[in-house]
């Protein structure tokens, strides 16, 4: 049955959120409906909902970080059950394409990122607007009351996590303890901290975050506009020859050239994080790769989202790993488009919603 | 003291080269002077000599794949004595810088690749005509009777080993065993044989090259040229959903883009080995990295060429390796344009270029 439920929509790149009521399919064969409990706002929603690239897909509802509880499931969902408690996924796992078969990737083939505002199964929406398609968000669309998503796309998790806590975990928590797609600076700070790393350059224009990076394990914090030089050319000078890793957060293909050559030659290993806004293309030297540098990327610091969810939240349970301090902001629903001005300033880490109750 | 020899001159770019009577100073402290016995020509040869890109280092003496022996030594030159067999490294170890000292790579900080047709220590070069510099080549310029080396860009080798053969360890070596950055896809496809891989695709839109490429262990041989779709495209589709590995061997920034494209999502590992002759600035989507491919290049195919040449000339003549195979040509240094020819039509493997008794 479908139901009637407040959503955060999005009319057009870049404007102000409007709280609609909204319809909402049931779950379709595989799919799960969840109603939302916390939400968090990730840079990539900000991204995707300021780019102009895809007109054609809205009206739009963001949101792909997020927990919840399972309100109904489709026909052949045996996994799930009504009042389990979840995380949502932006890359899901089918179990049975080649790569989740193989095990040795997180890059499902199905249920990978989606990127036309459908669902994976059908190519359809299950919200509507007055009977008009109200288009997804990889698949997820968490900045709803209640939300339907692919069974594979949903882990899972302990009852007793807090939910207002370990929706980070859906998307922005493989930093952590490893590096993620929606990584901050920071969170790849006390992730190359966990590893051991003994010095840590952090770079951004914002001089504010200065502090906090420090907080978070960054030893040395540079910021470009104080130097004559490129700070590719600066950190080669510091570093006698250029880093060991370099880190790309913010979605600049220029940055990632920028990082490149910020590596030593020989093994310098630079990751590439960040969902560029414009600029599609990386452009780099060959020298760069033929003197032994190496560019690879990351989604979802290669966690398999529904096999090693579960032991996260664990690990979290257990103090193992830390997330409450990267939520800088807890705001209700209502004042969601606060959380998108704060993250456009650069004024927060993770903004948490608070669905209403 | 200084000597007289005869050496292959290039005047200009793709210009036939002239055997020239040239002047060759003395060795320059840690430097020696070696008489050349053999010498291959090697693709990379063949793109310098064409290239428009620096007409200010001509006229230049090229050839970097050598084999010889030891006739004067340098102040500081322990190492060396007169009459030892060696082999000459474009790209050397000095022992003392950062990445030498650290032994992750054998990418020198002080004897890397030479671009600017001038020694290492001095910036100078060893070779002058009626008064005036004749540029070198990688710091080895091997198409001489004579040249001076770094002697940290010479290994000693065994006395027995053959010279005639043991040239192409010089640099071609490396993909016997791993990959090369003077690797040809007969090469990789035998380094890839000795790794077990079961399935070997070689892609060229040479025709001529399908038989020789299949004796070499290429399972597959794909001619772009009969194929409608990019082969990007074909690979992927014959792969399912793309290959574990690509080797790009031409020196083609384009092909190393589709060769990213190639290599499947999640583990798919891109290496570069060719130097590009045009172009230099490779160019992908960011997505190709984001899910989870790697681009990287290699150098030799990664060996330390002081440290572990010898051991690689040991075990070609224990016959563990195989290099008599690729020689398809020998030729007397007078002919060494026919040499140029024959690469440049893709007519063969190695020419072992023999230098006057």
């Amino acid at each position: 049955m479908s139901i009637r439920c407040k959503a955060a929509v999005a009319w057009a790149a870049g404007e102000a959120l409007v709280i609609e009521e909204v319809e909402l399919s049931p779950p379709q064969p595989l799919e799960i409906r969840i109603k939302v409990v916390c939400t968090s706002l990730c840079r990539s929603d900000l991204t995707a909902w300021l780019s102009q690239a895809q007109p054609q897909i809205f009206p739009r509802i963001f949101g792909h970080e997020a927990s919840g509880i399972v309100e109904s499931v489709g026909e052949g969902v045996t996994e799930f059950e009504l009042g389990d408690h979840v995380l949502t996924l932006f890359t899901g796992e089918c179990m049975r394409c080649r790569p989740c078969a193989l095990g040795k990737t997180n890059i499902c083939h199905t249920l990978g990122l989606e990127r036309q505002g459908l669902m994976h199964s059908d190519k359809k929406t299950r919200f509507s607007l007055k009977g008009k398609p109200v288009y997804h968000y990889c698949a997820v669309s968490s900045f709803s009351e209640y939300t339907v998503v692919h069974s594979g796309c949903a882990v899972k998790i302990s009852p007793v996590a807090p939910l207002d806590k370990i929706c980070l975990l859906s998307c922005g928590v493989a930093a952590v303890t490893s590096i993620s797609r929606c990584s901050t600076p920071e969170q790849v700070a006390q992730g190359a901290k966990l590893r051991g790393a003994s010095r840590i350059i952090g770079i951004d224009t914002n001089p504010e975050k200065s502090e906090r990076a420090k907080a978070f394990g960054v030893t040395d914090f540079l910021n470009p506009n104080d130097h004559d030089q490129p700070i590719q050319q600066v950190i080669s000078g510091i570093t006698d020859g250029g880093a060991d890793y370099a880190f790309e957060c913010v979605g600049d293909t220029g940055m990632i050239t920028a990082a490149l050559q910020s590596c030593c030659a020989g093994w310098g290993l630079t990751v590439t994080l960040g969902v560029p806004k414009e600029k599609p293309d990386i452009s780099a030297h060959y020298g760069l790769f033929l003197s032994g540098r190496t560019l690879t990327g990351s989604l979802f610091g290669g966690w398999k989202p529904k096999s090693d969810l579960p032991s996260l939240v664990d690990m979290y349970l257990k103090k193992e790993i830390e997330i409450d301090s990267y939520i800088t902001h807890n705001l209700m629903f209502e004042d969601i488009n606060e959380a998108f001005q704060l993250m456009r300033e650069g004024k927060c880490l993770r903004c948490v919603i608070h669905m209403p109750k």
